[in-house]
């Protein structure tokens, strides 16, 4: 039996109800997966894992279809609604204020792989109740590497879950507050030793608009978000982040620090964009082209 | 007549009482041409002009004379007091809370250059009353370039003076909610449009924890801060990257944008240390190869 070629990524797909600042759209696609996989399918094969309900447009499945995205692993569950989250963000755009969640099918989203996606080269588990993320790891057959993603509710109401899924996972990313709180270590740098002692291979901390620090036990890779002119709504950013930056690394499969600086860079260039628009416009119709004119422009910004 | 060589600093000397969440000290030198000279010394020569009161220690003055500074400008006020800051950190170590400020002998300050301050290379104003920061250009003879800081009690107080001030200086430091709150402009981009529009070459604005963005016509650099497992007392951190930063820029003269990367390196390379401890206990115990050190190190965490 060989190994699959690709990405696996398991999370949610949403109708978002988004307002900014700059304007509002009303039951947007969203949902961790929907953003992971249109950033990282401009850089390997991607399979996702979610559940819709009957009133999921066509459209959108449609979409991921014309964007390459195998949506083989999408249930529709029949009479069933989808997961809903409604926020609102002001002029600070790196807090949303969430005024409604409805989880409804993915309150029940068990998801079971199938054998195509048992044996895909990476895993990425994007937020969800990390016994969830277990089971996930338990059906898939020997990755080349495992990532995933977390929020503030598990590590507050799942925490020996989640410490448990540490020691199991290879890549964790979180946001500042979230490395903190995890690991009660206010230093980053104390958290990452904190969090690389329990077995990651790495940690990369999402700081939104202040960039991202990386820790690997090879080193520390530490780089400002790309300079916008305009952000426009900021959802999803850290699901792209992760799609970019994955995606990037799953190409060769290992993860030492050179390739992990390059995957950063992919994946604050793909976050970048997605700002720059609601739900996945942006995502959706951008070109190879600009995400390297884009990393030629990082490196400029950057270089000294 | 020849242009004499070096920087000068113009600004205050104070006696600060800094509580964090590491410990406290009463009365440690303190004052924003302080931090500067002793960072900036390491790349160039550098006069400071200042009031203190009688009550100043004469082994702090003994420390610059050591640390190689100018002191010639300093203005000791008989039955005078000198300037007193207090303030309080908590956890987050951005800002500061003002307990107390004693202006003493700073209030009446108005400097008269000497002949030899008047012909400088390049001139720092620190933060201090916009009026008196024009009153010290219009005693220098044509320096090669010229910078100032400010803070939000003169971008409230003092606006009309503060905008005639920009566009008589070439280098503009400030940090972002200063940039934002001048220009009127929540992105940075904007706000730094706004700000070269008025004539200024360079607008650097400090982020703290979340390093540097600098804008010239030339174009943009942007910077994470210098990753530290350790900060002790943020206090100066703002005067000491302008040390480093003006210092390495005044070797040269020009404000090219390859050698504006490198100050920026400098400037935070310098604000690293002096993080590390009270006062300037750490900068006064630098050796140049330490600078040399994290500035590679620098380079190490950033490159990609």
């Amino acid at each position: 039996m060989t190994k699959g070629g690709g990405v696996l990524a398991v999370g949610s797909m949403a109708l978002d109800t988004v307002k900014t600042p700059f304007g509002s759209v009303r039951d947007a696609l969203g949902g961790s997966v929907s953003y992971f996989s249109a950033s990282a399918r401009f850089f390997t094969p991607v399979s996702v894992v979610a559940v819709v309900g009957s009133d999921f447009p066509a459209r959108h499945l449609a979409l991921f279809k014309r964007l390459g995205v195998d949506t083989t692993g999408i249930q529709r569950v029949q009479g069933g609604r989808t997961f809903r989250w409604q926020g609102v963000y002001s002029y600070d755009l790196n807090n949303p204020r969430t005024l409604k969640t409805e989880l409804n099918v993915f309150e029940k989203f068990r998801p079971q792989l199938s054998e195509a996606n048992r044996r895909k080269r990476v895993v990425f588990l994007a937020n969800i109740d990390p016994d969830i993320q277990h089971s996930v790891l338990s059906q898939v057959r020997n990755p080349v590497f495992t990532a995933c993603d977390t929020m503030n509710f598990w590590i507050e109401n799942k925490r020996p879950s989640l410490l448990r899924l540490l020691k199991k996972v290879d890549v964790f990313l979180c946001n500042d507050a979230e490395a903190r709180e995890l690991s009660g270590e206010h230093n980053l740098i104390h958290a990452a030793r904190w969090a690389l002692s329990r077995g990651l291979k790495l940690l990369v901390i999402k700081k939104g608009e202040h960039g991202v620090v990386c820790f690997s036990k090879q080193g520390v890779f530490t780089v400002p978000a790309y300079l916008l002119e305009k952000v426009f709504d900021p959802t999803g950013a850290g699901d792209t982040f992760a799609g970019g930056f994955i995606g990037s690394l799953a190409r060769g499969g290992r993860l030492d620090l050179s390739r992990v600086r390059r995957a950063v860079i992919y994946g604050s260039v793909m976050a970048s964009y997605n700002v720059e628009s609601f739900s996945l416009n942006r995502l959706a119709a951008l070109k190879r082209a600009d995400i390297e004119r884009r990393f030629r422009h990082f490196r400029e910004l950057t270089r000294f």
